[in-house]
């Protein structure tokens, strides 16, 4: 039985130049993190992720939010958890304040994540383990799926899950030999040119053939210019994405993205304001055969499904530490895979709940295993940071979701 | 000079029934009032509206974004406004609550609307006044345009108010006859069948010619029978629009509207979830030639962006204390005009800085003067609440934008 509830603001100054970008010019890796304390003893931990100002206001709402579970068993919560999410996401006065959208979603992803961390924990597993021994009704009655009834009914999920088991054994390598990782951390914003060229070559000396520079500058020769110092350290055969993190407008997006033809970016990510759905048609018509990745900002399914039937996305990139946590996480994944998309998280997590949940995704929905992003800036304060060996991530075997924080077990 | 800041939590209960719809079932009309004070004895007084969860949150980030403006003249602060509203939208760490959405964005809107109070009230004139005497070059300087590349220039804006210019006289005889309101209050979602009936009879003899009702039933067949009994009393001439405040999912919306084709419902509004623009122009298609209406719950400019594009809506419902505050209004309703499409606000201010905003949008962009929502509720909270005589808004004459609520004025 769930006997205590608490949360806690945890801000992580970085190092100088790191996780800055064209919008985020300085960045305190945060958490609001919400624990669940069982009367057996176990705690579960949630995250939601931002970028410090306003990590507290996250933390009062999940407070709040998680006073509903204070005396339940996790067991029974998560038997029926979409309901429990839906009743949270839909309390009729904090719905004002989203709706599933800003503070109050990122409160409930925290309060989310707690819960299947606190499942996973209880039976003694790792989340993608337990993830996979769920049956199709068991793992969908986790979810809220309201609001796309147009596209993935309760029905269709199941269906989806069940159609993908009888070929699960030609997945599970993923389990042994680890999931691919990509390297985030080569090009930072400020980094000097010299800086981005010496982090490509210590990226492909450990073993990535993946990896992101970040983009967005005031000066779009600059982009070019350390976008082609990538790729000609990477090779024509490595994948190199570029990010610009919401910095242009449409209109120079356009332009600077075709720009960036001829060095062949594997995506070019969030190349303008999250919001904007037609605004990512336009732009994905004008670059083709390019491809846009984006969903760092994307708060809930509903976006999701638009950017899905709009087509203009060729990655999406949803966050469990953005979206309501690992159940919308979950339903946002059946729904691209229904539109045959890959699910290529964003991990404001550092990685730590997305390798459990790339492994699911893969082998529960038959996505593709491409790659996973990989920041290592706040290893030192995970008890269990993710294991990344020669491009790979270690598959996790800890019971839970690798959320605990050192100071915070 | 804007020498002390302060902000402040303030909530109304309501009458039994009263604010109730299909999905807020428990609001408290509330407001996180940010007041501006300045040395000469001025407060400017600026709102965002909430049901009454959260609305503290809204007030600590409020807080923090106005203590941009201390020390600051507001002429000097109004002259470039455009750049100041950029600024916190935009704050670098803030952002990621957002972007442009919920606490942060509702906070920001409380700061934006006492700075315009302010601003209104050091001139001494009503705040539709200080609007018709700007310049275009001085209006579009208080906008924040950026992500509107595509739509509405920077010079586009200026362009349209000038065109429109050398026919205000035409449309300057509201400010004597009024401005058309319509009752939204005659069909709260709980309201039995025979408090409707009583309600709309009333509305008529109060010179209301259009009026609202809540639907979104669980029982379709209540909806029908309760639209019809509206459209009965208000006889076949009067505007009768629905309002189902997203309860819908789009299957059912298709369904349910097409039902109500047969008594003529002016609009029906908020069919479903605000953020599903695509699902938005499915059921338009599905349903024509009746309109949808929504905007409540649609944040920024951006997403009003996507609605005008994507041409799904009949009718604007921006809310100026819901999106970033009277800046962001005008930015929408100026794009709103470009598609020629009518604003007709939503209005949690009840009314009292839209009856300003309505007027604007009239003389200087040539909207037309269709009718504004008109809300009883809070009347005796105002230092001056509006006066609507005969189902006719009483042009405001004094400074400001009439938001100062009694005990905080």
């Amino acid at each position: 039985m769930i006997s205590n509830i608490s949360t806690s603001d945890q801000r992580f100054p970085l190092a100088e130049g790191e996780g800055i970008d064209a919008i985020h010019q300085n960045p305190v890796y945060s958490y609001s993190v919400t624990q669940l304390e069982d009367d057996s003893g176990i705690t579960g931990t949630g995250l939601a992720f931002t970028l410090g100002g306003g990590n507290d206001l996250v933390c009062q709402v999940a407070q709040r939010f998680a006073e509903r579970f204070k005396g339940c068993e996790i067991e029974e919560i998560m038997s029926d958890f979409g309901t429990h999410f839906h009743a949270l996401a839909e309390d009729p006065q904090m719905r004002w304040l989203g709706p599933h959208k800003g503070v109050v979603h990122l409160a409930l992803a925290s309060v989310t994540n707690a819960c299947f961390d606190l499942w996973a924990k209880k039976r003694g597993l790792p989340l993608w383990k337990l993830l996979l021994e769920l049956t199709p009704e068991q793992f969908v009655a986790t979810l809220d799926l309201t609001y796309l009834e147009d596209v993935l009914t309760r029905d269709e999920a199941i269906a989806l899950l069940q159609d993908q088991h009888s070929t699960r054994s030609q997945r599970e390598a993923v389990i042994k030999d680890g999931y691919p990782g990509y390297d985030t951390s080569v090009g930072w914003f400020n980094y000097s040119d010299e800086l981005v060229r010496e982090n490509c070559k210590k990226a492909i000396a450990e073993g990535f053939s993946a990896m992101k520079l970040k983009v967005g500058s005031a000066d779009p020769d600059r982009d070019i210019r350390r976008a082609n110092i990538v790729r000609e350290v990477a090779g024509p055969d490595a994948k190199v994405m570029v990010d610009a993190n919401q910095q242009w407008n449409l209109p120079d997006a356009i332009k600077i993205c075709n720009r960036l033809r001829d060095m062949n970016p594997f995506w070019i990510e969030e190349p303008t304001h999250p919001d904007d759905i037609l605004g990512h048609r336009t732009l994905a018509d004008e670059i083709k055969p390019l491809k846009l990745a984006a969903g760092e900002h994307m708060p809930n399914r509903i976006i999701f499904k638009n950017y899905l039937q709009s087509g203009s996305l060729g990655f999406v990139q949803v966050d469990a530490v953005r979206v309501g946590g690992v159940s919308e996480f979950l339903a946002i994944s059946l729904m691209a895979k229904k539109y045959g998309l890959p699910v290529v998280p964003h991990v404001g997590d550092m990685g730590q709940i997305h390798q459990h949940l790339v492994i699911a995704n893969h082998i529960a929905m038959g996505h593709e295993a491409l790659f996973l992003e990989h920041i290592p800036h706040l290893r030192q304060h995970f008890t269990q940071p993710a294991v990344v060996e020669q491009g790979v991530y270690r598959t996790p075997m800890e019971p839970g979701s690798s959320s605990d924080l050192i100071g915070l077990a």
